[in-house]
């Protein structure tokens, strides 16, 4: 099935960032099944807050593709988005979101409730190899206690 | 009044991206009087959807700390964050946010309604030359129709 395979792709993603000491969330942006970018949590590296694996996917699809809009591209990312990538994500007017694990904690729901937070036009499937993504996360944080 | 005087700063960018043909907002990160870094719109110009006046200071603003964390310091915004900018503000940790113009349409609260998604410490402060703010939208969106 292609979501597993391309989340099976972010996944690569988010070890990377758990091999450099970072949360390990990792973000594809896919259209026309090809993949347009790709991205890991930065912020330790960058020293930036900001730098979650999604806002640098979605930057770099815009460099790639040369525009501001991602209409017709889907995003992977192993870990349910943020509330500051679920904005991102709304500006990029994205088509598709499929996230992995959610986030009780930190996930956007957590803010947004019931609201629909993404564009209107936009899909969501969740839990694509969540338990990958969960394990992962699991292990990054008990080797941190 | 101190809130004022950098308010009027952050004008003074929101103007940079009037001129530039963007939608005019902007930011300033002060900590202990002291301006960090300034940013504006920027979204037409970098082709990227996630080019936000505070996205722009917030990472401008690590970099010139070399830190990830922004605690004790304002961010003064000319306009209502949205979901993605309070998003960052959070992670960001910063002390104090300080808005001009309320928006209804893409503000974080048209999302997250009565839930609170700063950081709990987090205090806000709106309405600080809102007139001027808000006018310059206006002044932006008429020029388009």
């Amino acid at each position: 099935m292609d979501d597993e395979h391309f989340m099976k792709m972010a996944l690569t993603e988010a070890q990377k960032a758990f091999d450099a000491g970072e949360v390990p969330v990792g973000a594809i942006v896919v259209a026309g099944g090809r993949i347009l970018s790709r991205g890991h949590n930065m912020v330790e590296r960058l020293n930036d807050a900001t730098a979650h694996a999604e806002m640098i996917a979605l930057t770099s699809a815009f460099n790639q593709i040369g525009a501001k809009y991602l209409t017709e591209a889907t995003l992977y990312v192993t870990l349910e988005p943020c509330l500051m990538c679920t904005g991102a994500i709304y500006w990029s007017k994205i088509d598709r979101i499929v996230w992995g694990a959610d986030d009780e904690k930190n996930g956007h729901r957590h803010f947004t409730g019931d609201n629909w937070a993404f564009h209107p036009k936009a899909t969501i499937t969740r839990g694509v190899l969540a338990q990958e993504a969960a394990e992962l996360m699991k292990a990054f944080f008990r080797a941190r206690r």
